[in-house]
């Protein structure tokens, strides 16, 4: 890679409320022992938190509350204040509103002023996306430290009078892969104790002619009468494509880090749900890689799953050790991934 | 700045329908002469195109088809096919989804792939930020030209069955200010004939501690039935503010540059409305500077206007020239501008 090297200095994450299980679902909408036991099977997730009272159907918390806790998290780590951040960058496909963005909430809630803020708009690659972005800025010599944060609070899409037991599979999933959360992370061009050193970093569209996987739908006034569905999965073209995608992003991380697969130390794969990212990992030859997956206990949580797994993966990383995080987006076929190093502890 | 230079090479911009004039939204609202000529006098926006049938209220197009047609123009102005462009960039404030992206499905249209791809949700100084993270992109060395996207279709907002004669003035002035479209550019570390250079080029969120001047929300399910309006202007505010953060701006370009008042030799104003286009202009001590302004015919388009008014600099702008352009957005208060020189014819 060109220019200077970027590293990972801190990372946050923040979860809402308690975690709600399959069995809570089940209990909260009706729904028996043997749907119970599918999700466990089919879906593999055991649990996701809600910014939502799942009896009332109040939503009880926002993107920007988690993210201004995970951002405040991710500082407090880098043992950083609001002043050394000269950028502000947020991934997310679910915005409290569209104006102002987010990202200008959670700076304003930080304290951070008088910075380049950008809101990415985007799906599960958002994480990459961000961090992406974070280093062009830094590359650029725009910046010399950025608050990175993603996130997305799904609860939003939650319709709890929903009668779950006559809705299509296909509906159904929604209500069982996702879970909101946000996460945050540090990025500066001056190394810090205990930082990652980024090897590789790129997100790519590869959906030229595809129909998306995965659609989000949001609702101004005219179509408030709407009864089309606010979000859908084609859960079998997911299930068919991003195994492979997953694979080619592996290759060309290792190609562009000149890493072989026995020198992979930790991995980071895609968390669409529980089942899919054991089949990804067992589908990829990495013989002595430790996995850092944080789907089966937090769901699917969309933008903010790369920085929980960040914060884990900076907490195990050693000295010299070598992490690959991959990430597939569905909605239009993105291929993102990175590569990060241990540095100094 | 540091870093090689980076080049406007064409832009491109795409309206929706016909221009619909303040005499035909009082005809369809049933307001009266003195209304419209209340919006001539305090508002001075005479026209804006709608992606919308008024009478029907039926949706006529979306952001993508508009972005397309505003990208494919700026392409083939820049002599360029998809193939040629590395990185595709688009703001906004109203993506026709949340998911996929609207730029990953203008880049489809267009043949773009196999490139990073980035969505910003922005208000009205989105497409600076968009030219700003393009720039980023390019002086980091990711990539060689850069197609940048913004616009804004608010049409979706619109209720045509509103009784707009029961409506208070701060909601009312809505449907006068805004309009739907879409702009363009090609930006590149390669000049090319009738490019014009960057000399200038900065967002900054400055909003710390301020409540923001306008919103604009989502609403999924749950909100369905909500009676918030979906749009607010604290007008009030910002006909206070955007004047002298406007000035605050012009006094940064030029320092930045080093230019004097009198060498500006065209000046691209913010566009909230007509009216307080002309007072910022007024205000503006630039005694040569020739105005460049869309705003009484297409309405403040949001993420469209600085494309718009890009279109009309590059082919206004002589060699060695020298343009200013202003951007202020209110929802959160963020400050952004550039600063261009004409290239080589």
């Amino acid at each position: 890679m060109p220019g200077p090297d970027v590293h990972v200095l801190s990372a946050g994450s923040a979860l809402p409320g308690t975690a709600v299980d399959n069995a809570a679902l089940a209990r909260r909408f009706g729904l028996d022992t043997l749907w119970e036991q599918w999700v466990e099977v089919f879906i593999g997730t055991k649990a996701r938190h809600l910014a939502l009272d799942l009896e009332s159907g109040k939503i009880t918390g926002t993107l920007a509350e988690l993210a201004e806790r995970a951002g405040r998290q991710a500082l407090t780590a880098a043992g950083l204040g609001p002043g050394d951040i000269d950028a502000v960058v947020l991934g997310t496909a679910t915005p409290d509103q569209l104006m102002p963005a987010t990202v200008n909430i959670v700076a304003d809630r930080l304290g951070i002023n008088d910075v380049r803020t950008y809101q990415l708009q985007s799906g599960c690659s958002g994480a990459v996306q961000a961090l992406d972005l974070a280093r062009q800025v830094l590359l650029a010599g725009s910046a010399r430290r950025v608050l990175v944060l993603g996130g997305d609070v799904i609860a939003r899409f939650y319709d709890v009078t929903a009668d779950l037991r006559s809705v299509a599979p296909a509906q159904l999933v929604n209500y069982v892969l996702f879970g909101d959360a946000a996460g945050a992370a540090v990025l500066s061009t001056e190394p810090a104790p205990g930082s990652a050193v980024v090897r590789a970093l790129f997100t790519r569209l590869v959906g030229l002619g595809q129909a998306p996987g995965a659609t989000l739908e949001w609702f101004g006034p005219v179509d408030r009468d709407s009864t089309r569905p606010a979000a859908t999965e084609d859960y079998a073209a997911i299930e068919q494509r991003v195994p492979a995608m997953t694979g080619e992003v592996l290759q060309e991380l290792l190609a562009d880090t000149g890493w072989t697969p026995g020198q992979v130390d930790l991995l980071l794969p895609p968390q669409l749900s529980g089942r899919m990212t054991r089949l990804i990992v067992d589908s990829l030859e990495l013989p002595r890689a430790r996995e850092v997956s944080v789907v089966d206990e937090a769901g699917n949580c969309g933008n903010a799953i790369v920085f929980l797994q960040l914060e884990q993966a900076l907490t195990s990383l050693d000295e010299g050790e070598r992490a690959l995080g991959i990430s597939i987006e569905s909605s239009k076929w993105i291929k993102s991934g990175f590569a990060l190093q241990g540095g100094a502890g």
